[in-house]
């Protein structure tokens, strides 16, 4: 494993231009004397592979990368519902189980529960579950004061990390890096 | 690590009676000669922590019950989107990278990018990113014949697992164990 090396985990890895965020990204990391590994650095030639083969490639090379990183600052803004990027989501607890620091942020500043009743129609107190608010499908809507899921936050916070917070509107909440700034300045704080 | 134990995944954990559907998969485990274990099975004194500190509580007695745990069966149904629980997905990355076997099924048999595509209402074909289709964002729609991002779907084949799918309507999608129980099958076969 090479110490001081960070996961740079996240959604942006769907822009049109991935490389342009990865490198401001490695620049930041790299004025904090980290340095930054960004999910496209691994060059794959899946010419000829069928999707499946593809993606399979893909997933085992992102695995291979994480294991060579002391720590993960994942993208936690939201995506395409109330909830983080599953795929970033799975990068976090998959360093966190292998020990080292998860650090988190968003530019999303609501908390989780109220985002998903937003997304589903529901308001703060409704009710409908026996522990809390339903969804229309009666499934609890989850609230411990929390940027997403408490797995995700609560490993975060287990790791040593933290989870940075922003409040960033439109298509700009993919690329904004001042929360993910602050993660990297924490972390070097937490590493010394 | 108990042998032969399960880790039972998934967001019916938010369903109104979580004791039911964590027994009715109990069953199909002792079926075969597992033992499931539901996350509800930890019982938390949460009395007067706040709520962050309640979340911190469950995540932490999540993540003790999983290195418990010799496999995990994970429920990926998408939830609130078009992924899977974003909790569930992390759950599954943090087995995976505990190097044990992780198997998931879905009761959504559309392909991740064609439920993406519905979901954020994009015809498939209609381009818009360099790599393929976009979201109205500009981001990439992922798209390799796969049940959802590549990490979850990758890191299941990788572990020895495998992804079950069925076509489930309704409230029942969260449900209906048939999909669950061809993976406890294919479990009891892969681990002899």
């Amino acid at each position: 494993m090479a110490n001081e090396t960070i996961y740079l985990a996240g959604p942006e890895v769907f822009l049109p231009d991935p490389d342009a965020i990865g490198d401001a990204k490695k620049r930041i990391c790299a004025a904090h004397g980290f340095v930054g590994l960004f999910p496209l650095d691994k060059a794959l030639d899946l010419a000829g592979l069928a999707p499946l083969e593809a993606g399979l490639r893909i997933a085992a090379a992102n695995e291979a990368l994480m294991r060579d990183c002391a720590l993960i600052v994942a993208n936690m803004t939201p995506f395409r519902g109330p909830s983080m990027d599953a795929g970033t989501a799975y990068e976090m607890a998959f360093m966190r189980a292998l020990g080292r620091p998860v650090f988190g942020y968003t530019n999303d500043a609501r908390l989780f529960a109220d985002r998903t009743r937003a997304f589903v129609g529901v308001t703060k107190g409704a009710g409908g579950h026996p522990r809390g608010d339903a969804d229309p499908d009666g499934l609890l809507i989850e609230d411990f004061a929390m940027a997403d899921n408490l797995m995700m936050h609560g490993g975060a916070l287990a790791s040593g990390g933290v989870v940075e917070v922003d409040q960033v509107d439109g298509p700009d909440r993919f690329t904004a890096l001042a929360a993910f700034e602050r993660c990297v300045k924490e972390a070097r704080a937490v590493l010394g």
